[in-house]
């Protein structure tokens, strides 16, 4: 392990900065953070961190903080990883255009700690020799302009997503390195090979559950007694169990009754239910578009998720108009297509 | 024709309220209206309409205005036509059950003005000697606090819905006096005798396009750009052009691009999202719910309305329970059903 290792997280939200304060807290890297709305806030005054982690954390500030990824790479550092963190939109920004500026193709290895479901496919298209890692993690935590609140433990799985254009003993290693230099003795990142079926475990909850919260307005709870978990969320999960199948993925028997009692005794609404109700933008594409896609490639029917994707597409064009990302005429243009 | 026909009309929202002056203005009858929330204020200064149809209507007051059915029943009248305008929501409160006071078995005619399909049915159970017709309203309608802002002429198919107790020639000549009762020459209520397939024509939209606003939270201009109509709405109208056909109606060759042409022009807002952004109850029971139990009969596969109804159910119960119609513990309850 050595101090020179540049370590930079674009992306500090809830998860993103307990990931960074994470880095740090080991004191085995040189660590840069990329913040973009609360810069100045954080350039001042820093961040307070109630933790279950770190306990009680007041005016921390990593070493280098920069406005945007552009005066991240004007710094001159070379990263050796990439840490992401934000939302995952690629219907709105991509990742990997994102961070172009402060990765070195060749060099730098991308750790992808974001919801979804085969993320790391475009950085293979767009850098296909360099590393990229990909953290599942079920950490709990909100940032409010500076004052995060953290309150699940930051646990993280973190896996290589297996770039088929390098050696694997290569990847392994740098997620082996990626996870020691992440470790603190307080967090828990865990090195696994498997990063797959650790993917699968949690979309069977997020293509399913979170979705149908999401589209009918409703936690997790509620869903239940309306009836939904047996008309809905259970024969999708379903659907995802047999993708997981056809991608060689055998889940444990339990898993759909694990990932239906997760939220046992809380009126729980899950992250995309949550964005509805902000009227932000929600992680459908890294979600079901991505787990449609392989089911589609795999030739694995998924009428029910396939259904629920084309709604919240209708959905998310709503949130889209509603964050101004484009506007419509006063008029409603005509159409002449003949429908039949 | 004879002054001495009994009509009343329960249920004044915007088109309750214009077919009871319509039948007013035709003067062929004894009109009362049963009004609930602005009774006095209706009692006292009548209704405002400001109509298509007739022009500016200052005051009006029908002969008869009750603030229930128990009122209306108490008067002693005996009705020859019950007219029900209200909203159709039989998982809240149940028509044939609200107007019991003032149906006389085996004398009183039921005439139903709503949305949905199968519409008659729970009245040939409970009154199996009386005759139900049922209106297929095109009117555009809305009343404010007793201010009625009438823009869509007053356009009715009037059938009857062939109740299978009775002979068909009685049935037939209690829908025409009564298209007779309501006629005044400025609306246009319709003999019809083929009230199934009238109520397909409007359910092609009602259950596809309506639901699918309803759920996405879009006008019918928005879900067309979204990509909508092609992955969700006209898949359903397929299904309902099926049943139809099952049920021995062919629906115009046209039929689907009609509906989907219908509100070409204008960001149009359908009832059930109206009702889901002003949190009021949809009609979820009478528009698909019936048509599901009808498919279901005739063995007709229906997976997208099916699944636009499990999920519209779930969204009618957090409309409930806005509503206050019943309210949850602060813990949630532990199921311990094992899912699989």
């Amino acid at each position: 392990m050595s101090a020179e290792k540049n370590v930079i997280v674009v992306g500090t939200g809830g998860i993103g900065t307990v990931v960074a304060y994470g880095i740090d807290f080991a004191q085995k890297s040189n660590l840069s953070i990329v913040v973009r709305r609360d810069y100045q806030k954080v350039k001042d005054v820093g961040y307070d961190i109630d933790s279950c982690d770190y306990g009680s954390v007041k005016g921390w500030k990593p070493q280098n903080i920069f406005p945007t990824v552009a005066a991240a790479a004007a710094s001159g550092t070379v990263y050796d990883y990439v840490v992401i963190t934000t939302k995952n939109l690629p219907d709105i920004i991509k990742v990997e255009e994102l961070v172009e500026p402060i990765v070195t193709v060749g060099y730098t290895s991308v750790v992808l700690i974001q919801n979804g479901f085969d993320l790391c496919r475009p950085f293979f298209s767009k850098y296909p020799e360099n590393v990229v890692i990909s953290g599942i993690t079920y950490c709990g935590s909100h940032n409010n302009s500076g004052n995060v609140h953290h309150t699940q433990t930051d646990k993280c799985y973190l896996g290589s997503g297996n770039n088929p254009h390098l050696p694997r003993d290569i990847q392994e290693a740098k997620t082996e390195e990626f996870v020691a230099l992440y470790s603190n003795g307080k967090n828990n990142p865990i090195y696994i090979t498997n990063e797959r079926e650790y993917r699968y475990r949690k979309i069977i909850y997020n293509a399913t559950l979170n979705t149908s919260c999401a589209l009918t307005g409703v936690d997790t709870g509620r869903i239940e007694l309306a009836g939904g978990l047996d008309t809905i969320v259970l024969p999708a999960m379903r659907e995802v169990v047999a993708i997981a199948k056809a991608d060689g993925i055998e889940l444990p028997n339990d898993a759909i009754n694990t990932a239906l009692h997760l939220d046992d005794g809380e009126w729980f609404e899950p992250s995309m239910l949550v964005d509805v109700k902000k009227g932000n933008p929600i992680e459908l594409e890294a979600i079901l578009g991505n787990l449609l896609r392989v089911s589609k490639e795999l030739e694995v029917d998924a009428p029910v998720l396939k259904f629920l994707y084309d709604l919240l597409k209708v959905v998310q064009y709503r949130l889209r108009e509603k964050q101004g990302l484009f506007s419509l005429p006063k008029e409603r243009p005509l159409s002449e297509k003949f429908y039949n």
